[in-house]
């Protein structure tokens, strides 16, 4: 079943490097289905992973599962006007069922704002029923031509979370404080700096009056939208009838938020710390932390190794590390390779030599190797603190590999030469959407986002020469 | 939000009592989409506890969780021709997507067979590939015309496991194991007792060899499918083309599997214990297990009620029970009943005069109440019996419902009397498939299974007279 495929360099050819990968760690592939892509066991063990840590961190502030369906008639996504002229080129649509014509299509949905909403009006009368905290984990489609594995597939995995509110302002905290749900997700688990802020205008969400963003920079310079956060302000409440009766007993519409991640960040996470030997996972989102490849010669052999391992893996369970055990009769060189090419963070080799208490240590993301000669709990002990270490390791070197790449420049003649290089480019902008639109159509670099930490500093914009408040960061994006 | 229906009682009429518990729990309700249903926070908890279970279950069993298209192109399906037959009369066909007519119509799963091993072919070369062990947790699409909350939906939710084999044998041992799992699953948390055994030809899954299947009783004395585990056989292996080489360097097609349960176990979960106060859950499948509710008339009461209540809290999380606090301002009748209607299996009730070590605390299953008068380490000590206790309890309560319901007759007259009286039937019947139609049409009930532990017991078909070789259960269904 798995192929033992060279895998291509990043420096040779980026795009082909990253299906390699993908294609040698077994994490997905192209189905028989235009766009959409199987997911297979290894790639939906990191999805559950991520699912996991961030249903936690959900329902934590407040917000509870719910299910809406699949299929949307198409009257109801009409009813917001920027939202369906956003949607409509990407939908697939459900025109018979049931061996008949159906009176009116149904869409597969894109996104589920209309056909939630449309339920909330009935649920929410009184400002006692805010604020309503929904999310959902589900599949949705959009009809993609030109499909990326992971990136940009006709059908994905995501969440989606929803929520109504008795005031603007409750709403924007709400929309703010998922945004920063999602940083701290991708910061400390997928170890993966973003730089958050808000969208311009024209970059924004089919809909909403706000969205924010956390933003990521991938090994070849370019930006990946990680998750957003959309302030949607009373648009979908009014398009849908979703009011309630204040503590003066006036009826106002709701202030609503919706958020979203989906296994797109899968496709983050490999082209962040990824190598040229394969997949690198941080080891708080690895499926599995520590392999221990057992190195024998006969049976005899194998009984003393296995045992060994199984009393590592004991220790190592204790302390809440996720461990495999690899005794499979193969060359120790074939094991080694493949669990590189998938990533596992730590693995120990464990030969006939190494049962009486030693043991050889190898991380995944330095490729260096310790040989441990100490009691086996001191081993594990150690081994724990070698796992926090390469989680600091992998975000330490995404954010100075970040940094030093993002470039502040005030010519159009130097904002073209950083993005051609594979920078970010943070530049003066005048705040227009003409010039956003000429900078994308010459540079190919657009706004990913106007960060929150912009300082105040005015200055001339870098297309258009005319005043600026601050500098935005613009980039070429997946 | 919340409606205060009154529930109609079961005696009454069955049906509405069934939806009355899901409204006034708030478990779900039909969606603007015809067919459709909203599975709400309530409901979507339930779901939520029954995944993780069996998941742990699966991957206890070595089963590994992936993902595959919602759309199968429609020559796919076709390729099974018994498969085809029985699943498209239900069947959603997306005609347009991308604004255009795609040249091959996309069916949206009813179920993911066709899919997967047009998937399968490919990752499987060898034995050493074998067995191929993969479940997804999906939604799925059947037309349906007459829907119901839970139990007949357009849309649902499942998990479906798909297994490859290199032997008959292997694959029915597979096939058995599975059904072992869920015959498990309801009997340690559901407390539903199950009839495991096979189903006959008629009644098994299109495309199958053999289909198991688990049957539970509900309180109307109609059976409801928990779960069916199929043999496939070789039937999908040759559609597909999924073969390997065997030890020997032959070519041969794989065996295979497939096992599923969906959201309608919610559907039997109510059905089997609910009661005219509204909803009855297992403790262990209870997303609230104990409910602790402060009864104050001032803030100054308030405040000793709740720190008491956190107490207790406290000691029962240190126990791994989930509790919930409700210390709304409202009337401890309005409070009580909310609880009781959704089926939370404990209830303490925290006042004032309680807060000295006493408390009141109230079992869902049997509306008995005591006051403990005790300290708190050995009330929560006593909780953790209580809620053992309540497990038990509904399970014994169910099985003697169940036996009690199952009846042994010899003659078409009795066996018309009896399902008329809402009973499962025992009867001779001699394998032929005219015989059950004939039955079915004549009496409304079909056969359930053949259990498993069936005795040989010759004797005469109730309908032809021709002989028998045992006796096999019939009753009506959901």
């Amino acid at each position: 079943m798995q192929k033992n495929i060279k895998i291509t360099t990043r420096e040779e050819n980026f795009p082909k490097w990253y299906l390699d990968v993908i294609e040698s760690a077994d994490l997905a592939e192209h189905s028989p289905v235009k766009g959409c892509m199987v997911i297979k066991p290894n790639g939906y063990a990191i999805w559950e992973n991520m699912q996991k840590i961030l249903d936690k961190n959900f329902k934590e502030s407040g917000v509870e599962n719910a299910y809406f369906p699949l299929f949307i008639p198409e009257s109801f996504l009409k009813k917001e006007a920027e939202h369906v002229e956003g949607f409509s080129p990407e939908l697939a649509i459900v025109t018979h069922a049931g061996g008949e014509k159906l009176s009116e299509p149904l869409v597969v949905r894109p996104t589920s704002e209309t056909i939630m909403y449309a339920t909330f009006s009935k649920w929410i009368s009184s400002y006692r029923d805010l604020p309503l905290l929904i999310n959902q984990w589900a599949n949705v489609v959009r009809w993609e031509l030109r499909p990326r594995l992971f990136l940009r597939t006709v059908e994905f995995l995501w969440q989606e979370g929803h929520t109504a509110h008795a005031s603007e302002k409750e709403a924007d905290d709400r929309a703010r404080e998922m945004l920063e749900v999602y940083k701290k997700f991708s910061e400390e688990y997928l170890a993966l700096p973003v730089i958050v802020g808000q969208k311009s205008e024209s970059e924004k969400f089919a809909g909403a009056k706000i969205t924010y963003t956390a933003e990521a920079m991938m090994q070849d310079g370019k930006a990946l939208q990680m998750g957003t956060s959309h302030n949607l302000g009373q648009n979908f409440a009014k398009a849908f009838d979703v009011k309630f009766l204040d503590e003066k007993n006036q009826e106002q519409f709701v202030w609503q938020t919706s958020w979203g991640v989906s296994t797109r960040l899968i496709g983050a996470l490999i082209m962040a710390h990824s190598d040229d030997k394969g997949l690198v996972l941080p080891p708080k989102i690895a499926p599995i932390q520590v392999v221990i490849t057992c190195i024998f010669k006969d049976s005899d052999e194998e009984s003393r190794v296995v045992k060994y391992a199984k009393e590592i893996e004991n220790e190592l369970k204790n302390r809440n590390i996720s461990v495999k055990i690899d005794q499979r009769d193969l060359r120790p060189g074939e094991k080694f390779f493949e669990w590189e090419k998938r990533g596992v963070p730590v693995r120990i080799e464990i030969g006939p030599k190494e049962v009486d208490s030693h043991m050889i240590v190898y991380r995944r993301d330095t490729s260096e190797k310790e040989s441990l000669n100490i009691p086996i709990e001191t081993c594990a002990n150690k081994i724990v603190k070698l796992l926090e270490n390469i989680q600091t390791n992998l975000f330490e070197k995404a954010l100075k590999f970040r940094d030093e790449k993002i470039i502040n420049v005030d010519s159009l003649e130097e904002f073209i030469k950083e993005i051609e290089k594979g920078n970010f480019v943070c530049a003066h902008w005048s705040g227009e959407k003409e010039t956003e639109l000429k900078i994308k159509e010459e540079t190919g670099a657009t706004i990913r986002c106007l960060p929150f930490d912009m300082k105040i500093d005015t200055g001339k914009c870098v297309y258009s020469g005319k005043p600026s408040n601050g500098r935005v960061i613009f980039a070429k994006a997946y």
